[in-house]
């Protein structure tokens, strides 16, 4: 058994559901396993266990913070039922590179807090709040499904931005590939597509499915429906992105007419320009049905990103230094994108045979996940 | 403040959520605390209380299911968010009438269990068990949205057809008109149109809703979609009513594709060849449609209920004896419309301003509502 299988099987029954995917959601007991976990592995390498008073958790070889600093992680909190690889794959990625390295190479390892906004709606929370690109108050606020505000689940208010992050030569982060493109084991992050998702509030009148009169009605599911359409729609027209995939109703009775139907747009593409007038299409496309179904709509705009490249000249060089390893764009978020504000950053994607991810057949082979421990070790000793 | 009010304010605040609706569902807490209340009712005027095995409660004067008893009542469970007078409007008329009825009348007071079918997913599921429209093995297996089944809510697996039914001269059930075609306090139900509940599983691929090309998708909310819009025309061109106002998604996240969508489609129509051309139009578009979106689809018919036309000769005899109350039909399921199959049955409805049902706003007046009363206690008298 190779070392990334041991430890990889160390940590794969954690939050595993019948489906086969993943419930590991921020701060809730499968992802403390995990920080817990990652305690361990820092403590059997002898590194320094810091978080930064926002849920975020690194392990550091040499002083935390330590200016010149490489810093490399992700995350471990999953989307529901989402696959294994997605965050975990660098953390666990980063312990094994970390071996390999000499031993006073100043490297820190994060583990990353809300990467997906699985639980609390804003992706890349943790690294937000770590770079200020949200106030800590708003964060503090933000409520899961059961009502419980991300300041609870972290016992505190977070602390917001963290000046050391200026001390930090470089962020590399290891990925699982989320699409098809990559044809070899590991590439070279060039840019993160701006993306953004936006809560789309129908609101008609509930009343009885059985004896309204259809004429009568002002149903929000019918809203709801010509909206999913309209946006799958303009994102084949606009080369982009888009999916309706979460929906709450109400009341959510088959024999009655919906008072209310939400449902979230998730929208991506090549640039801000083309996104703003992608979501622009949608919403115009929605009001004028709302308009003809008698209901309301009420977007808003829960996270927007813009359009991140990564360092250029930091990409070029990784590629040649891992035997010019393709060089390829993502439409997925990342903390690295939030981080490259900052940091020069860059990121390694490893193979996946089939492109699916958030979803529990996300997979990666052994002897490509082997290969991107070792493309990251490589990238860390030239970088350190 | 009238008998009618003192009545009612005993029960309003069991189970009002903050919506003002109502959230009593079958066998749960505050359904559970409504009996209680109907058994104090019943001890309080001395009537005896039995329990059928089915869930299903009576309290009767004289004794149990004796031949020529005239039986009324309703039930207590609501939809998610329902109207209070949907259901318990009929067992409060029911208890105030008995008190103006000679005191040698046979008369029974039924509550019927998961009316709705809000909890297990059958409507009329205690009067279908009664009359043995449903095998008590099959409603014993049947589970709420947690996996309780209705056998373990009932401690028991139910008992199924009871054939005293027979001894029952006529049941009449007093109801909250449910749209507003009636435009005095009261008025006497002639049929109930054909109508059933569908449940749809629309399979797709699970995938990362950023990173999967509009092409590679196989999105089942496309197609969820695509059949509530097309479930809304086909109803209006068959002048009939359809409604998809419940759906469930899997994993419901802003991020990810659905592998699963499931919606219900609740359908009715004046008869059944045109329910079913209905039902056939819309499963007909659903599949064209899976098709091009490359999902699959698998329709159960959860409850279907045929046409009821209440006893016509009883029906006039009663608008009579009202002072010539309009006779009218309903769009919704009832109790009754069950027990018609066994024994002679009416229904006296309630007007209802604003015809709104199964959600907060429903409402009648407690002049209609005490005019109710006193027409269920002329029938009552009449039939006895």
């Amino acid at each position: 058994m190779s070392e990334f299988a041991k430890l990889w099987a160390e940590i794969a029954p954690v939050g595993r559901a019948d489906s086969g995917g993943y419930l590991r959601f921020a701060l809730t007991e499968p992802e403390l396993t995990l920080r817990d976990w990652f305690r361990a592995q820092a403590s059997f390498r002898d590194m320094t266990v810091t978080e930064d008073g926002n849920g975020n958790l690194f392990a550091w070889r040499g002083e935390p913070w330590a200016p010149g600093t490489v810093l490399t992680g992700s995350h471990f909190d999953s989307v529901p039922h989402g696959g294994g690889y997605d965050g975990p794959l660098g953390i666990v990625s980063a312990f094994l590179a970390v071996d390999r390295l000499p031993s006073d190479r100043k490297v820190g390892i994060a583990a990353f807090v809300e990467e997906e906004g699985g639980r609390f709606g804003v992706p890349c929370l943790g690294s937000r709040l770590l770079t200020g690109a949200i106030a800590p108050e708003k964060a503090a606020t933000l409520k899961d499904r059961d009502g419980v505000t991300f300041s609870a689940a972290l016992n505190s208010v977070p602390s917001g931005f963290i000046g050391q992050i200026a001390n930090v030569a470089a962020y590399v982060e290891l990925h699982i590939e989320q699409g098809r493109a990559l044809t070899t084991p590991v590439g070279v992050g060039s840019a993160i597509w701006p993306h953004g998702r936006w809560r789309m509030d129908f609101t008609g009148v509930g009343d009885h499915a059985g004896t309204t009169r259809m004429t009568d009605r002002h149903d929000p599911m019918l809203t709801f429906a010509h909206t999913v359409l309209a946006a799958n729609r303009a994102a084949i027209e606009a080369g982009a992105h888009a999916t309706m995939g979460r929906v709450q109703v109400e009341p959510n009775a088959t024999n009655a007419i919906p008072s209310l139907v939400r449902g979230w747009l998730d929208a991506r593409a090549v640039d801000t320009a083309t996104l703003g007038r992608l979501v622009d299409a949608v919403v115009r496309e929605a009001t004028e049905r709302a308009g003809r179904d008698g209901t309301a709509l009420a977007v808003t705009a829960e996270s927007v990103t813009g359009e991140v490249a990564f360092d250029t000249a930091l990409a070029g060089r990784l590629s040649a230094l891992l035997g010019d390893a393709p060089i390829l764009p993502t439409q997925a978020g990342h903390d690295a994108g939030v981080l490259s504000a900052h940091v020069p950053t860059a990121m390694l994607f490893v193979r996946n045979p089939t492109g699916v991810s958030h979803a529990p057949a996300e997979h990666a082979t052994e002897a490509d996940c082997e290969a991107g421990v070792e493309a990251l070790a490589t990238v860390l000793e030239e970088l350190g």
